[in-house]
């Protein structure tokens, strides 16, 4: 299953990389400001050499171009949004690298690692506004009307990722996290840029408000699944496959999903609250939390909400007249994002 | 002639202040997240209970709104825009402040001191999405090309500023700064922002493009200015008035313009660059930098330079036909600029 979702996505994002490639070299160099760019998003190394180091699943472009080509026919119209989605997206994790403190990301030292937290800020920021940038793109291609209606949609977006972040970062400090409040949690941070991926790439598309609210609510519960998905990774992933160490989430102590679910139904919630306010959980901590979980069937629960939310995002197509070939490469990823096991 | 800018700065920041809390109080509660924007802005107090903080001196919405007002007669149209300035403005200033580790600004603590760096940095990005959204209120007042021309400066205007910040911050690294690099760098962490405040009001208010290019010119040419004489006072500045410590760029080991042009011109330029390479700079050290800077007549080419470029800013609007009592005032202030001793 997961072999026929590759290819899609290697396509699909060799072609957006090669307009974030246009964006980017499009600017004047300042010093190192976007070279610093091109190392995060792994065209160059340390030192500022070409090199080809992996990068994500380009997952948020690859829906954006889809739901274009599922409308139009042709995905070339959503290129530029497709680009600001994905240098977006690549911000919020340099910003996201240094309010978490991870040195790593994807093998490679973060850019905070590297060259400062000031830099760091710096060069996010600059990306945000990249993002803008290459949206404005787009300009000539649709009605100004809705290139502004786009724009608006892109910065509640970001907003939104704000918002979310907050709570992801205020949910590290409490002990009474609700699963509706992890639900608002995620829809932020995760969800809202799925959504203005799939929005996008249908506005770009067509003027229809009817077609374009489906593909939003689509994307959000397409990126409600993919996270619940990762949480399960964080927990039940195989490190081989993940690239992160095994039961990670739980040694960090992440609120995620499975683990909340526990603290509203497992009959041991008490002792999994107290271990969670441990400053640090030892193995035997680590291990007592894994018992929980599979008892209260904390990984049946989050796999069925996962399953769920993706099947929500899938029913919005019903009775729409769309592209076949596009359609089902969405398909192939809404299956994809609650099997995967990285 | 201080007293003169005062009333008008207190009247124009009042007016833009009202539209930012509309803008601000208009978006839904997420935790603290808006509250801390509102502690930064002077409005609450670190316990977030109503307050009236001092601010700074609203120059850049102010000069918006005058330009509206010069070329329109009326300001009410350019409110948005004003806001938008003012807040992507505050925006860059809880970002500078991490980055050059400043735990004050006017007096109180800031944003990262109270509430660490990770909420500081996800709040200042919140609050530049903030300022593109208020921005975006201008649509319906202008024509929608004219708005997205207007959002494209903006955010070319936001990125030059990071560029900008990577410049100054990359100065303090290097022994090597020409004038003419500081220039560049001012240019865009100080004077690219007041010259989108400029020409988005004059965008606003009329669409001949020979005028809104004056504004443009005008606010740039200002803005150096305003920097210079900034630079004027981090050395010469009267600690009573500038709220700092006695020469308290010198202690910094600032590279600004006095500096920069005595590496250049001081027949004592070699000594100047051995303290400057110093971790840290004696009274004795301060003492001598400032000698040698009286000495090499930094202080009067600053101030010529700060003329200069006022005075190219000035030459933007002859010909044109203007509202007298705005001009007057855009003129007040461009005198207040080069003289102002705060």
């Amino acid at each position: 299953m997961v072999d026929s979702v590759t290819p899609i996505l290697e396509e699909y994002s060799a072609y957006t990389d090669g307009q974030m490639k246009a964006v980017l070299n499009g600017r004047k160099n300042v010093g190192r400001l976007y070279d610093m760019m091109k190392y995060h998003l792994g065209w160059l190394d340390e030192g500022f050499n070409d090199c080809r180091a992996p990068r994500g699943k380009s997952l948020r472009s690859t829906i954006c171009l889809l739901a274009c080509e599922a409308i139009a026919g042709d995905r070339n119209k959503a290129l530029p949004a497709a680009a600001a989605v994905e240098l977006l997206h690549n911000f919020s994790l340099i910003h996201d690298d240094i309010e978490d403190g991870d040195e790593k990301r994807r093998h490679r030292d973060t850019l905070w690692k590297l060259w400062g937290v000031p830099q760091a800020i710096n060069t996010g920021d600059a990306m945000d506004i990249v993002a803008n940038l290459s949206l404005l793109d787009l300009d000539g291609s649709v009605k100004p009307e809705m290139m502004i209606e786009i724009m608006r949609l892109f910065n509640e977006t970001v907003i939104e990722l704000c918002e979310g972040q907050y709570l992801d970062m205020d949910f590290q400090c409490r002990s009474d996290v609700s699963v509706d409040e992890y639900i608002t949690m995620v829809s932020g941070k995760t969800a809202a840029l799925i959504e203005a991926a799939a929005a996008i790439g249908a506005m770009v598309a067509t003027e229809d408000e009817d077609v374009i609210g489906r593909f939003k609510t689509f994307g959000r519960k397409i990126g409600i699944s993919f996270q619940i998905r990762d949480d399960i990774l964080g927990i039940w992933g195989d490190p081989k496959s993940t690239g992160k160490s095994a039961k990670n989430d739980i040694r960090n102590k992440k609120k995620s999903l499975p683990v909340l679910y526990a603290m509203e139904k497992s009959k041991r919630r008490a002792e999994l609250k107290r271990i969670y306010v441990k400053e640090k959980l030892s193995d035997l901590d680590v291990a007592r939390v894994f018992d929980i979980l599979t008892e209260a069937g904390a990984l049946e629960y989050t796999q069925n909400e996962a399953q769920r939310y993706k099947d929500e995002a899938m029913a919005q197509f019903e009775g729409l007249r769309l592209h076949k070939a596009p359609m089902e490469r969405l398909q192939a990823i809404g299956r994809f994002l609650v099997e995967r096991d990285y």
